[in-house]
């Protein structure tokens, strides 16, 4: 298996080569770093050169550490950002599903800002469209105005809705603002002629979007699975995140159609306040490899032992910073690796 | 004094009749009031007749309900929405400015789904930007596509942010999500500038709009005055609003230019679930005929009086159904009017 790494930016790059010391332990890959972000706008002049985009693309998968930081930071029009790699990197390999599962682990149930009472028995998954919307909607600027257009095809809600109805265990809560947006009536539509169409038999219901970001906090738990846009599922996918206390320790995998090479990586940023100190939590990374070998490379027996050996780590009390502890990085991957 | 209720729909009748009472106990208004939402739909045929637009414009202040429910949701486009009559009255009169205090009651504390020591000393102000961005840019649909247009223009950007820099005490946090959108790449680049040219000594920082998602969640007190755009705000504002336990608790007012009538609303919805019960909570509309009677009016002790007699009555004991208790709405009204 053949496994392309996109460090990126700041903590990025310590967390990626964490994580490979873990699949290591579990298998055998091969691996081809290339540039993302910050570091090949510094390298290249672009953040996403050519080579990383072919490499990815003969990849049997990607893991990504994450990209930006202030360096690169700036309201100039038409300036190179290290966010367009990881936009256009999605966009080149069709990563039209983003996938984060929100589990809070009994051992950091005391983590999370929620009484422990309202975040008992989350287990919900967020299915977030990736690839269309405002984030890649025509864009304009000119001195007095500036502007994105936010629009979706039906092709597009098609898939994803499908993506959500086949995760579902209980139910699919679709997201969106109908009573507002035309592009969300639009959405609605599609999503209920998928369901009428092809899982009739899956419950779903639809919520305004200004109402799931309440009822994340009030009531995560009643959720499923939840289907929305880009942005919408940008923004609710973190404050979804935050239920577990940590988002140090949340994975994801964006995934494209079958057979073509899918994307992990972790929720959280690049961190750049503590970038180069090794104290950076190596879980969230670690627990994306756990998805990359189960979806992304079909060995499901490798996913859950190194998912079983992060709970392990955890319950035998290991804590990061963000954890309120004080392990290192390095200190972290040991006690997973521990437990393999 | 002369005050325009729009009563709107579901609870909305009940809750704006509620209020008025406490208005009658502070002082003398006159009232008239007009349809507006799914009821003037149902009587005109859209969801904002002239005589209502008119009415609010020779108003000193108008007070709101709520609009719309199951009976006027519909995919199709060109349909008349109760929503509409919202949009439509924000947008004749101006009212570029919304204002949604959160700050939890001492007596409702362990109401919140937050840990107690995650939201004590939270007293934070959403200014949310209320007749642009995607809520009223053009439209696109046909068969196989839908779009909104999410655009600003510098006055726009120029004149919210005055109102969030005069209404700080400690900081603005200005939310955008500059990575990706252009239109927010400009609203930063506008509130920078009129940052510096306007206001230099105010503390100003910019945060991402998932990363203020997952902030309001873990850590609310850092906040004091948030300002951001429509769409945004409505997702914030909401998930500001579950901090405090309930909804049926916050009120808003929404303000344009100096010496125009200003628009005071609860922040909850229509809730047909429980419409016409006599059990909806009247406390969101009183403390907004506060927020009316010191904004509106320059009523400072008639609102002043109205905020404390809500306190009293909370420590009092008063709880309705969404606070766990089992009050009706007449029973809540006559609670903050004994303490008057
Ligand atoms: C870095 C940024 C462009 C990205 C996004 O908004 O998609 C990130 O927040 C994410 O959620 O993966
Ligand atoms: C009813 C709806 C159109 C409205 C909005 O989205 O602005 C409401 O959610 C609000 O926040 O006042």
């Amino acid at each position: 298996h053949h496994i392309v790494l996109l460090p990126g930016d700041g903590i990025g790059v310590e967390v990626v080569a964490a994580a490979t010391q873990v699949l290591d332990a579990v298998g055998e890959f091969s691996y081809e770093k290339r540039l993302i972000g910050g570091a090949a706008i510094d390298a290249t002049g672009g953040p996403l050169p050519d080579e990383t985009v072919d490499a990815c693309q003969g990849a049997d998968a990607v893991l990504l550490g994450a990209v930006g930081g202030p360096k690169w930071d700036s309201t100039e029009a038409g300036r190179p950002r290290p966010e367009q790699g990881l936009l256009g990197i999605r966009k080149a390999l069709s990563l039209f599903a983003n996938l984060r599962p929100v589990k809070p682990l009994t051992a950091l149930l005391d983590a999370s800002p929620l009484k422990r009472d309202r975040i008992e028995g989350t287990d919900l998954l967020v299915v977030r469209e990736l690839t269309g919307g405002m984030y890649f909607g025509r864009k304009e600027r000119d001195a007095d105005r500036a502007s994105d257009e936010n629009a979706y095809t039906r092709p597009e809600v098609e898939r994803i809705a499908r993506v959500a109805f086949r995760a579902a265990r209980r139910k699919v809560t679709n997201v969106d603002k109908m009573n507002v947006l035309e592009v969300s009536r639009f959405w609605r539509e599609v999503v209920l002629d998928v369901h009428a169409r092809e899982f009739p038999n899956v419950v779903v219901d639809h919520m305004l979007v200004d109402n799931a970001a309440m009822q994340l906090v009030s009531a995560p738990s009643t959720f499923d699975v939840i289907v929305t846009d880009n942005m919408f599922g940008d923004i609710l996918s973190d404050e979804a995140a935050m239920i577990t206390g940590s988002i140090g320790m949340l994975p994801s995998a964006s995934v494209g159609e079958e057979g073509t090479p899918g994307l992990f990586e972790p929720v959280h940023g690049s961190a750049p306040d503590i970038a180069g100190r090794g104290i950076a939590n190596p879980l969230a990374t670690i627990l994306s490899c756990a998805l990359l070998l189960r979806h992304g490379l079909g060995l499901s027996a490798e996913a859950d032992a190194v998912e079983s050996a992060v709970d392990r780590a955890l319950e035998g009390g290991l804590r990061t910073p963000d954890l309120g502890g004080d392990a290192t990085t390095d200190q972290a991957t040991r006690a997973v690796l521990e437990q393999l």
